[in-house]
């Protein structure tokens, strides 16, 4: 059998991007070297030549894989998920990951690029949107996209315990760092039942608890 | 042989997410019914309960196969390559296929959800952005975003005719319509020149011309 490949993650313990990795990560048991990139100190030591040189694109997460860079989380997952199929995070049907991925997708190209550091800087300056103007625009995006995933999760027969079936799958580990981030900005899950009620499951896994932004070694008070 | 499930695509002319599913089909040689959802007459088609009973997040493009639908972009990509693995658009090897998901999610996650209608609306209403702001938004990050994609393009050694080697991917399905985009804002892509080179090596083949807006059938003038 040959030595299992080093896994190295760079993370920031509140980027929703990162935190979907880790639950991944955790959920198939993989240890992994915890590499902590801070988004705010030293004007983000994103942008520093050091993880530059790792990631050109200046974002996190990034997964090394002996010497291999991967980046963009839903690349990572999709990676994990072929490298590391036990167990799976994807359901065993076409249809069935199909559905799945789409969930993820509302979340992670209809809500978290609303949200991303990088755009509410924007919107602070140059536009100069004050506090109040730039949470209406979180709370509108965080709004219309958890919107869109609890009248699927309230429709479908596939829904369970977890967003598909009964065990944890990517649109899990992607609606868990995104009910984080609304509530960071005051949203609260009860306008979403079947959200809140799977996020609640899902944060009672260990694998979630270890992924949590709390738990990560860069976590701030 | 099971005959070959009925494809109908919800698409729009001019919506990039819609282009890319495009592609894929024509790449794959797959026939399908085109059903338009014009995104701007009638206050928005996607948001009338007709294709609200489609998809419930009224956004396009959604693939109907056989009853069942497939919504969101990147997850029809996915279907398609696992419905119809030949010819492959996702490379053999697992850190290949990441680095075409990866190239594709920059485009899909970073770029395209800050230039989607619904966004540009906001922004002029409720935020009150004039042309030339809302222009300087979209020109902000189509611009960051070809940057990074011109970054990797340019530095890694799988970048071949196409963005992963000699055949067309996922990352290439994603990053025409994105040129496209940057095009109808007004961006000269001669700033991105390995972007603009493998755009051009795209739209010489048959399937991306079919794919193309101006060849819709629901194309204005």
């Amino acid at each position: 059998m040959s030595r299992a490949p080093k896994l190295r993650l760079y993370s920031y313990w509140r980027s929703s991007a990162s935190y979907r990795v880790r639950i991944a990560l955790e959920l198939k048991g993989l240890a992994f070297d915890y590499l902590p990139v801070h988004l705010v100190k030293n004007a983000g030591e994103q942008h520093q030549s050091a993880y530059r040189a790792v990631n050109p694109q200046g974002r996190v997460p990034a997964l090394e894989v002996d010497g291999h860079v991967v980046t963009q989380s839903p690349a990572i997952l999709e990676y994990l998920e072929e490298a590391y199929p036990q167990p799976p995070l994807l359901p065993g049907d076409a249809f069935g990951r199909a559905r799945v991925r789409s969930l993820a997708m509302i979340i992670v190209c209809d809500i978290q690029p609303l949200q991303n550091i990088a755009v509410t800087q924007y919107l602070k300056k140059p536009l100069g949107l004050g506090e109040a103007a730039v949470g209406a625009w979180l709370h509108e995006w965080i709004g219309r996209g958890l919107t869109a995933v609890e009248a699927r999760l309230a429709r479908d027969r596939e829904t369970g315990r977890f967003c598909h079936g009964d065990t944890p799958t990517h649109a899990d580990a992607c609606l868990v760092p995104q009910c984080y981030a609304a509530g960071r900005v005051g949203l609260d899950l009860t306008a979403w039942p079947a959200i809140a009620r799977i996020n609640a499951e899902c944060r009672e896994l260990e694998a979630f608890r270890r992924a949590a932004p709390e738990a990560q070694p860069d976590a701030e008070q």
